[in-house]
């Protein structure tokens, strides 16, 4: 008999997506389930966006390729109009157009490292760094952090605990993605040193840097002084004007042998897909008012959302400085079972929610086990349903 | 100092694009360059494809991601409104929405093939199985055929000689890129109980299913008999519909072990993009009349090809019976240096023509240097214009 591949067939299932089918069970039998779960906010997108595509699809022609390092009008449109904005100096050649955040992330960690080569990541971080660690054969090395210190990273000897011959990279995300915790200056000045010292990358996801909720700026990795040459940046428009299904991100770095390498991935695929590209470069005339509206409407969300779990007996948070999740330490002794039991017995009124266990965003075995991501992305009364479903879940796991 | 990786170091770069600064430099300098070297054809996309993307985004609230499955509608619509019209039965639970056939393909290596394993392919073969080979090491093993004899596909004892126990699959491409052969039904039959024979699986990219200039309709991989555990198909619609920029494309297999793989490599990436799924949505009511007219301006095409290369001195090309491409053997040592040439010297009144060597299209060492890829996708008038110039440069590069 024909069989699949070693790797396919020991490649691990989406942790995140493992419950889904449960969900749709619930749902099937008329149970109105309230995703605290995924990251797919219900805010609107700026009009732009889709302005852009409605232009150039009334009465277009056809679908053509773009240059495999995208449409040079959205790079330079990266370049002049988001990101020098925001304080990142870059050219366009520095730049390169991914499809999505995920290709970008999954290329940078292709490039830095080799199969059997490592990259230190934060724990709890994104379960997909595991799945692309996985596909290459790179072995992910997790430093600590704890809840109770709100994910505060450890000093530069925990890094250099876990470093060997064969460490590539730092792999970071920021704001963090399940954590939602926001890395001071500080902390990524002593990361940049330490990358800078041991001649390492310096990959930085900050697809949710628009989600932030300090009165200081975000402070991205790219000026980090000193580390030109090791930092690798992944963005995306996913989250940052909710185009998540545009699948448009980019790869930016000002290190030449990464673009070189970039280019060559990316011709690979041939190019990133065009209409999102259109979506994309509407939405750089996106108004500073939407982005402002965005963070009040999340810091509302937070807010409940932290004082209602902060609440509830036995569970602890803290509070998320960005992104749109919180971590939390659920009184119940597997996450996981609980977050099951919810989909398959737990009802209030007809209802019940689904939360995201954490162990997947943990290397370290049994880390995370009691704890769940939250994600804040429904309306304040909605997202109070739904904590309120899960306070009265946890007195009944508990009784 | 940070260094790539090796991998990311030795990845070949594209071989199609090697050639492309000095095109760009040739127009840079006001020569008129004609393209005969990519799949870039100038044929109307259906105009429901992009009705249906304007309605969807008119008004839009956000882009959300879709299952990584794709959308259902789009899965089912493509089940019943595409494959059934064509023959292929399949259900929805055998396809699988993929970005392009790049991802398709890619995902298909290597859900067939573990690091170290072979796949073989007939060769001349499409350039970009070298690729995903080399990231996934895998190792590509060559079936030849003859440009004289039209590209046939030899008994199937020259597959047994290449075949070892570390082959995993077949990986073809019908009608093929690059050299237009279109297999016939005994050929799949053939190799189809090769695959079964050995437990290998068949790699089916059949993205140019709806370029055949036959009599007979275009016979699926998926409908060799006994095979359906072995098949895999890539398909895609980009060239079907002239929607390359969309990205879409897509996985099918009747084997459960096969889309189940695939369901978590589309997971790792999340989904496919949004509005190249509205694109293919529309696409789908697309009218016989447009592929019959389709069809017709590339018989034109072709026919006016293929009669001027034989007519050049020393120039031989068979007539391919599918796709947009012809590979025509040349009077010259090194295709690749003429093609470079072309670009960087000849000129015929301020004009050239690129064209793509064959070499890339080759695992033989010094197979096919003396080829080159004609790409027939220009209307006849600047078609003959274009093969015009190459006979010109042709005689005055032989001078």
């Amino acid at each position: 008999m024909v069989k699949i591949s070693e790797k396919a067939q020991t490649m691990p299932a989406s942790a995140i997506r493992k419950l889904v089918p449960f969900a749709d069970a619930a749902k099937a039998s008329g149970v109105k389930v309230y995703h605290l779960n995924v990251g797919a906010p219900d805010i609107k997108s700026p009009d732009c966006a889709f302005q852009a595509v409605v232009e150039k699809c009334t009465g277009m022609h056809h679908l053509s390729y773009t240059n495999s390092a995208g449409l040079i009008e959205l790079r330079r449109g990266l370049v002049e109009k988001y990101y020098r904005k925001i304080g990142i100096d870059i050219s366009v050649d520095e730049l390169l157009v991914e499809v999505a955040g995920s290709e970008a992330f999954a290329c940078a960690m292709q490039i830095a490292a080799d199969k059997g080569d490592e990259i230190i990541v934060i724990e709890p971080f994104y379960t997909n760094y595991n799945t692309f660690a996985f596909l290459n054969g790179i072995t992910l090395k997790a430093v600590p952090t704890d809840i109770r210190e709100g994910f505060r990273i450890p000093d530069i000897s925990a890094f250099e605990k876990i470093l060997t011959p064969r460490t590539k990279a730092v792999l970071i995300s920021n704001p963090c993605n399940p954590s939602g915790k926001l890395f001071s200056r500080e902390e990524m000045l002593a990361i940049g040193e330490f990358c800078r010292k041991h001649d390492l990358f310096l990959i930085s996801d900050e697809v949710y840097r628009e989600f932030c909720y300090t009165e200081e700026p975000h402070f991205s990795a790219m000026n980090i002084p000193g580390c030109e040459q090791n930092v690798i940046l992944v963005d995306s428009v996913s989250k940052r004007y909710n185009l998540c299904g545009s699948r448009i991100g980019c790869i930016v770095s000002r290190n030449k042998d990464v673009m070189a390498a970039a280019l060559k991935f990316a011709q690979s695929r041939l190019c990133p897909p065009l209409l999102g590209q259109y979506a994309a470069l509407g939405a750089l005339d996106t108004p500073q008012s939407y982005f402002d509206a965005t963070r009040e409407e999340y810091i509302r969300r937070r807010d409940c959302a932290i004082e209602a779990l902060n609440a509830m007996e036995g569970v602890y948070t803290p509070t998320p400085l960005g992104a749109f999740y919180t971590v939390a330490e659920l009184p119940v002794d597997d996450a996981e079972r609980f977050a099951k039991w919810l989909l398959t017995e737990y009802r209030l009124n007809g209802e019940t929610v689904m939360i995201t266990p954490a162990a997947s965003f943990y290397k370290t075995p049994d880390a995370g086990r009691k704890q769940a991501r939250i994600a804040y992305v429904l309306e304040v009364p909605e997202l109070r349903k739904a904590l309120h479903i899960l306070a009265e879940a946890l007195k009944a796991y508990n009784a």
